[in-house]
């Protein structure tokens, strides 16, 4: 299997229904600011609070379908840990998810909520341990879960089916906005960045994909010559649903094809000025990650790039009560 | 001129396109919680942020259409100081804003960037001086100006023009969710409340419009008896859009009429769970007196009260970037 526009159209056959095709949104005073007509795509207001419930639930249905599987097992201290635990039960497969200890209890409640058993691990404690040891700790009790269990793991991003869920995405975009110029796009892991961009790359390849990443990713370095200065696995952004530091195997290549040459770095203080507008000018309630499009449009000149209809991924509202940008 | 349907209707067409027909959001969740089903009316998505831009279009737009006006004039620290702002920079008059010096700079610079000149007058220091004492400073100041200038004066509620320009959304409410056994509204000064209780009385008398207060208003009292124990003229309650006690003199006979036995009343600490609850569940980042309809229906038990489908009014998203429930 191929991350392909034939495999997002089956992913949309697949959700049956059970996924949001979430409202785009426009809001006059960012258009002003951005100097551009602005689209807001909302995956904060998809099942689960994120986007991660489309790659979850193509993953999870697939595996129903075609595997006859028991069960599935992740590891997580936030959104794809409540997608995957959603779309078990969609699935009606149990779920077990690997949590740190140290996790939100609101995130645990969630996943609770969703039907999912979760596994305490020792949470990551950057000051007593490197962060090698910790992510091979939680990365274990996943393991070993699933071998105990006869589960599958569905890994958060670099997993071929959760990838095509996530370019369900670009499939409603590209109807939502067929006259779009660009995509703007936060990235982790690059499983919803790989997705869109692949989908789109095919299907318009017209329309620009531009990837934003936090300072200290350096992913236009990484693209070019395919290595990295691994001092350590975690970025420390602001932005915690994209602190992850590499992209995933499957991630790689689509991305090094389709936006190599369109990365825009952002600071995490351009976040929060980018959270503070979209807090106060559009009233969603979005989470950090969903402010990095926005921070990077902000960054550039549409204008100078040609754009005059940009469309940017609110990639999740799930943020902590008392969080403040 | 009465508040009727004839008069609602009119400022519908008054608006011209230059008001948001707001969005109805549901949320399975809060079905849940709440026990019935849920809508949710999004003002907070309305131009300047909150319904107030209804009825300040609504009377600015007649005055400059019937009676020539030189200008406007009001008294506000909020969301009437706003919206009086941005319908007079669409009507195309200049407008002026008594405003106490110690309103939240957010407000201050929103209106001023509609293009109203505010002047600052003494800030309310409760600690300091009776509240009556500050009441009239503000109003002084509103009326200086308009005598000065020869501007009309538009109050914030008591004013039969904007009571029409905010029953719009009881026509809208009809229109959206023909199937409503009840709507929910907060009150303060009743402009809003009674505008859409005239509306829906006359046209769906089958739909019931609750009034939810918070502690301290004793509304049900007042409109028994019509007698006020009036030992201050503002409420202490986390909801600042309705902070004022009593309810306009044209609001009142209309809720009497209306709603005297459908009053709700919330706590302080009611309030803060129900917006809790929108912010985490429906990820819209609402303002304190927009949770107050929920808070109330939560209080209650619809099907006791033989309700099934239940609309709320979200009045408003205007709330400081670092406020939390």
């Amino acid at each position: 299997m191929l991350v392909c526009a034939e495999e997002v159209h089956k992913a949309l056959q697949r959700f049956s229904g059970r996924i949001h095709k979430t409202p785009v949104i426009t809001c006059e005073s960012i258009d002003k600011i951005a100097g551009c007509k602005v689209f807001m795509k909302c995956e904060h207001l998809q099942k689960t609070g994120s986007f991660k419930a489309r790659g979850a639930l193509n993953a999870v249905q697939k595996l129903k379908d075609e595997e006859n599987a028991l069960g599935v097992v992740t590891h997580s201290s936030g959104n794809h840990g409540q997608g995957l635990a959603w779309a078990a039960a969609q699935a009606e497969l149990p779920c077990r998810v690997a949590v740190p200890k140290n996790a939100p209890p609101s995130k645990m409640d969630a996943m609770k909520g969703y039907g999912a058993l979760l596994e305490l691990c020792e949470p990551t404690i950057k000051t007593a341990l490197p962060l090698n040891f910790i992510c091979i700790f939680r990365e274990d009790t996943c393991n070993r879960l699933a071998k105990e269990l006869g589960y599958c793991t569905i890994e958060p991003f670099d997993n071929q089916d959760v990838i095509c869920g996530q370019g369900t995405l670009g499939a409603e975009i590209i109807e939502q906005v067929p006259e779009a110029d660009a995509i703007f796009v936060a990235i982790g892991g690059g499983g919803l960045a790989s997705g869109v961009a692949a989908y789109v790359s095919e299907v318009r390849p017209d329309i620009k994909v531009f990837l934003v990443e936090p300072e200290g990713k350096r992913l236009s370095e990484y693209l070019r010559n395919g290595e990295i200065t691994k001092d350590k696995d975690a970025l420390d952004t602001i932005a915690d649903g994209i602190r992850v530091l590499k992209v995933g195997e499957n991630c790689y290549p689509i991305l090094k094809r389709t936006s190599s040459d369109k990365v825009i770095t952002v600071s995490d203080q351009e976040i929060r000025e980018a959270l503070k507008l979209l807090w106060t000018r559009t009233k969603q309630r979005v989470e950090p990650s969903a402010a990095v499009p926005l921070a990077g449009l902000l960054k550039v000149s549409p204008a100078e790039l040609g754009l005059k209809k940009v469309v940017l991924i609110l990639c999740g509202g799930n943020v902590d009560i008392n969080f403040i940008p």
